[in-house]
């Protein structure tokens, strides 16, 4: 498959347009103090189904006019962004959700209209998940590892640098790479003096290794609170990120859960842990980030909260 | 002391512009499809301090030129608005704070210059407060019933019908019923058709009783998650909650805290118990908001979140 360039970014936004929510951008005066930094969130935990997925996922699928149906591994954000985006497209959308499923997850993909398949064994998930393309003719629409995918998600960097020209930083949490490599092409579509920087957890640690080698790395055994950060990099989000990366900040889980807990306390906004990965290198006072204007592309708002709900009965 | 009309209420928007946040309006089709309605939530838990309490709070403060120190009793957002109304103004804020005092609230205070009194015994924080104000030659502001509090609390509602003016009904939570009476001029000012509806906790109903018998009912054993709205309504509030309220939705506690979860699960923003009071009667689609046009205001998100942070580690 051909890389997706600037054009196709601008293309998805396009597409996206009256779709897709232009998610809000916060500020924070106790953010910028704590930082010593300007900072501009993009807050796609406003986004449809709560994560920037919905971008990719539904530029992927209208991009797949052959098919009826469309076949997705997912248990997290990509899942109900392809059910939400078939639901509009007038399409069947199938996912594949391996156990252990959040309950939750599941109801979120039924409510969009998703149909949900769980393998018998959650190591044949990929097998599985072929077998059902072949069986529906079904289009397959992966995570991260896809063009349009990737133009997709370039649509939230586009908008926020649409209202906030002069950034300096752009800073996004990195999983299979498919937000950060999207933020890169349209970053420097506009302008190639951004620097964007990957924020990856300490203990998921597979794609800072994977661009300094410039091989796929993989993730075999993360531990992170970060969910959706726990996949390694595609062979097209790889190259990508390796022409266009300034760097990375890694960060350890106290500092993604502190940081959780600012965005929550000071700012009033319900952000995942992943999204709060991107949020840690502000509050630690990284050096490269000072005095610098800094946009940070907020992932998403899916979290369970039932450890503070359940029980929480007033009197 | 004279009513406060109108009229004050413009006055205060023109003093807190530029000074106050204009805080953003969120919708949700969620919500609309629960609720039946169609809601715009004017979120002042983005408001400066978390809550709508600066308004009133900065409007008071600046009203009062002739002293130097300002002296208010509160254990919650009006005694951290007042604290930072008095930086703003140059002014020196000293807040009785009586026992128990949040540790967390105490040091929000702190953070924005305030100067904490804590009375030897709580049942005397009344006169020890008196006793405060004399020994300083200082201006008391009390947290609801005071003209310019009253006027400064009116400009959430101002805001929000300048950008959404076709509102058949708006809802706010009610304790002390500053933010009510407030809401009410700057509605009925603006169009006499639009209907005002208080949201009180069945366990600590004396606003509704208080309106009903035109006389201070006090708030005895308030039992409510909801921390202010365990108040009484004030000689101020009343007459002006009796000439305009439209009526009373009156929500459980379980309501209550399913409300707080639908708009932190759903809407991905931190608000008070006292926010989604105001929330509530929509969820359970109470008949006289449905097919209407609903403003809402949620008064802050000042809320302790430690039984959700505390232990969450990460890995």
């Amino acid at each position: 498959m051909a890389l997706p360039d600037f054009h196709d970014v601008e293309l998805a936004a396009a597409r996206l347009k009256g779709i897709a929510r232009e998610t809000p951008i916060r500020t924070s005066r106790q953010l910028d103090a704590r930082s010593h930094a300007t900072v501009f969130l993009k807050c796609e935990n406003f986004q449809r189904v709560g994560a920037f997925k919905f971008r990719g996922a539904y530029n992927a699928v209208t991009q797949r006019p052959s098919s009826k149906s469309v076949v997705a591994l997912s248990s997290g954000n990509h899942a109900q962004g392809i059910a939400l985006a078939c639901r509009l497209s007038g399409k069947e959308a199938h996912l594949v959700m391996p156990e252990p499923v959040n309950p939750i997850k599941r109801a979120a993909v039924q409510e969009y209209g998703g149909i949900v398949h769980v393998p018998p064994d959650p190591r044949d998930a990929d097998s599985f998940s072929r077998d059902l393309v072949r069986e529906l003719h079904g289009e397959w629409i992966e995570a991260f590892n896809d063009p349009d995918v990737i133009a997709g998600q370039g649509t939230a960097a586009l908008e926020l640098l649409g209202r906030v020209p002069d950034l300096d930083v752009l800073l996004g949490p990195i999983g299979g790479g498919g937000l950060l490599s999207g933020t890169c092409l349209a970053a420097h579509g506009l302008n190639p003096k951004i620097q964007v920087f990957a924020c990856e957890p300490a203990g998921a640690l597979d794609a800072l290794y994977s661009v300094r080698e410039n091989r796929i790395v993989s993730q075999e055994h993360p531990r992170t609170i970060a969910e959706g950060l726990r996949t390694s990099v595609g062979t097209l989000t790889l190259p990508i990120l390796r022409d266009h990366l300034a760097g990375f900040f890694v960060v350890t889980e106290e500092e993604i859960v502190a940081a959780m807990r600012f965005v929550y306390e000071r700012m009033k906004l319900v952000i995942e842990p992943a999204g709060a990965v991107a949020v840690a290198p502000l509050l630690r006072q990284e050096p490269a980030l000072q005095g610098k204007r800094v946009g940070v592309i907020i992932s998403g708002g899916n979290v369970d909260l039932s450890r503070y709900f359940d029980g929480l009965s007033g009197f």
